[in-house]
């Protein structure tokens, strides 16, 4: 597979589309940008019907004008690269073949009420921002973090999940028969997430002293309970930070201390040049 | 008491139902993980009026076939082990119990009320996944955190209710003659751990300015004060996590001092050099 | 100002009341404690009006037990202090008075509406339950870490106090004239305390498309902002901790080291002896 | 440019506006942190209508005596500085300008609607006010701590928004055809962000079971989530204290390095010996 020579077209465009080392290719990303933006708002003002009827053909419009730049973003996409295969049926390479397309399969299912949610994948589009913050230098030590204690989070958001199907099955015994929405286990296990979560939408709420105590207690450890995943996160945080920013795991050939400042030439302890390694 | 002898029947059911080294004992451990997630998931769906009346005979049916495969389980346990009583005694021997017989009971209870309740019983075997999550090694370290600041948690919860007792009060008095809902004073109480905890159903909410005023006070400090347990479990982890760091696992020669610093040669305890390893 | 001899009835009546050495005395403290929680119940469901008209003569009778047990307490500790005067006007002094008079007092206020708020009077003695946690050791480290996380837990609620006026105002114009419940700018303001501290009640609620949308930043703006106070607690929490339990401020004399372990005798670093100071 | 001969009036004027170290500065803060506080509580009131119609003359009145003493306050600053343009161009001064002039336009734009939101400028002296918290020690410290968490608090907002679209999306189809609010995508997203910052209104909320189901995922993930704002303030906080805690304030005579660790002897950039202070 040879390399491509610099100063073809085919370079160039990879230099554009991939990269955000050259004004152009800064700019093809800001654009980009503006675009996903404007496609997602034009989404979501198409789903209000007020509008949708009376701006109907500018939408339209619209959106076929930007269904059509995406598509030619799409193939520049796959001809810039060497190994197109390799894009298309990367993550981002399907999202953006599914936000692409609703549009003219529209030529084909017309009327069809399908087209609803074929319509929504063009909001795909929107995980394309998400790979645009490689600008926000801090992202990798918050994705690290996050990472290191994804397991811990699991476990508690498992243990979550347990209290609630037995806290809401109390409920669902102490509140049957009264008017008060636990009419079924999953409807009351429902409410105990609502509840412990303290999201209290107060669709449903206890009607009976005794529910009112349980549900007292619920609350009282749901405001607990959020300080584990808090702890967790934070704990986390400090190590990643302490780890790659405070001291480097060098140890001075003279005196043995270790834990040194990043930046430090010599030893704190003895004053003996460190080895750079 | 003989130890078993290995390759007995015995000897090889202990080994599949208490352990997960072997293949077989893993297996064991996914099969009955399973099971109990699918016996939940038929509680739950007995209990909406709708599914239990259509498909009547095909939950029941299938309630029978857990509940048989459960009562194998149970007196496969009782079988493997040397001694039976310190099992059926232990938690989760009566979880056990409690969760396989009550379709036993439903031939001698036909059409009683009191089978809401019993049926119930059967989601007891939720607790046993708890046990599965011994696969998760981060568990120990989650645990031991939130062991060690329990005191302070509950200390902390007790504080909160009786902030929630005399605000409740407060706004009893205040809201009293009003038709806001505050008609006595636990219902006050609830109304106030459902608003310092920031659940906030809206079932009761204050009509007077006074209350509201009142209201915001306690929405501002439910807003601080849950920086509490957060913290006590934030620094709680933090100390478990860096005991394993910031100590090492040296132990003095001389006088068996553990815990030293990681930087230390000297033991804190005794003077004595520390073997570096 | 003589001390007390030992075994005279004063002494031993001081011993009991205030202090927990000895058996008496820590027996005392649970009779209090269970005394009050009793007292604090009797006066809650005095509150609910259903239950106070049928057992009315039964709830009458049991606050004059208590009411006299509370009696008998209050003089125990005039009488067992040198300086009864201190205590009489010390908190928990005021409070034993105000908890302990209001039953009297309905002889001469009979029917009054006042009674009421009277009556609520009782429940400050919710407020010695705190003095009883001295049993949990670990209070005096939670309440340090939040003395001096205090400052700048005021400032943070001023803070969000402010901005809830400058959001509840902005809502106010956006959405006066909707039927939406935002009538005034206290009202705004409150809604705005409702929404950015997570409670959520939703008896006001905007109505409007540009509404919902500063609703949305408002919310998310809450969820960011709680970081704030937890972390000031989290960082202090882990000071208070770190520096009463792992190290101290011992400088070794021969190497100049510090921070050292709370427990170490000789220097980690060198080896020497440590001054006990 | 001449200085300011001291004692001259414009000198004094400055001193007392300015600063706040003489009694009579000190003085001046304090009069205009009340009559904010009065001001702002006056707008407050004139919005409630019940109370604008009974006290108009005396809220008017009121208003124009806090009018003409913050007319005052402008003049004077500007006149007590050196160069004036700069005050009055400053946020400061453009904010002091636009809460001054609302009550002088009411001559010319008599019984327009636009007044309401003229009269609400009036509100944003409540800036004033963070400006006086300079009294509290502990701003600068929690304020350096925020500002270095500032860019990632905006990423992590910028990707709970994306999940927040994502999710609304998904419900927005999920319910579609139920009579529970999801009208169209934009408050399908209102929706999502509602319940994943735990605020939970509950003006819509989902009918159908999956959508309850999503809707339970949601919550839980909100209650995971909000750990990592928290996280980052407390790892960028506890870094800030430890900053001004580990690290010392010396300065190596040789090469001007700074921020020693505490137990440093020798410098970390030259290896020359520290002085011990």
């Amino acid at each position: 597979m040879e390399k491509p020579k610099k100063h073809t077209w085919r370079f160039r465009l990879h230099e554009i589309i991939y990269e955000a080392d050259t004004p152009a290719g800064k700019f093809f990303d800001i654009v980009l940008f503006i675009a996903i933006i404007v496609s997602i708002i034009f989404v979501m003002l198409e789903s209000i019907e007020e509008i949708d009827k009376k701006y109907h053909d500018i939408l339209n419009t619209a959106e076929w004008v930007i269904t059509v730049l995406f598509s030619i973003e799409y193939i520049a996409r796959i001809v810039s690269v060497k190994k197109p295969t390799k894009y298309i049926f990367s993550f981002y390479g399907i999202i953006d073949l599914l936000s692409t397309i609703p549009k003219y399969l529209s030529f084909f299912l017309v009327g069809s009420h399908s087209l609803v949610a074929l319509r929504a994948l063009r909001l795909l589009r929107v995980f394309r921002i998400l790979k645009l913050t490689r600008y926000i230098g801090e992202s990798t030590n918050l994705i690290r973090a996050l990472r290191l204690s994804r397991a811990k989070i699991i476990l508690f958001m498992m243990f979550v999940f347990i209290l609630c199907v037995i806290l809401g099955t109390i409920m669902y015994l102490v509140e049957s028969g009264q008017d008060s929405g636990f009419t079924s286990i999953p409807r009351s296990v429902y409410w105990a997430i609502v509840t412990l979560t303290t999201v209290g939408y107060g669709d449903i709420a206890p009607a009976t002293a005794l529910g009112q105590l349980i549900a007292s207690v619920i609350m009282l450890m749901g405001y607990a309970i959020i300080a584990v995943p808090t702890g967790i996160v934070s704990a986390e945080m400090i190590r990643t930070n302490k780890r790659s920013i405070e001291t480097n795991t060098q140890t001075c050939q003279y005196c043995m201390a270790r834990k040194h400042r990043d930046n430090a030439e010599y030893c704190y302890n003895c004053g003996e040049l460190l080895n750079e390694d």
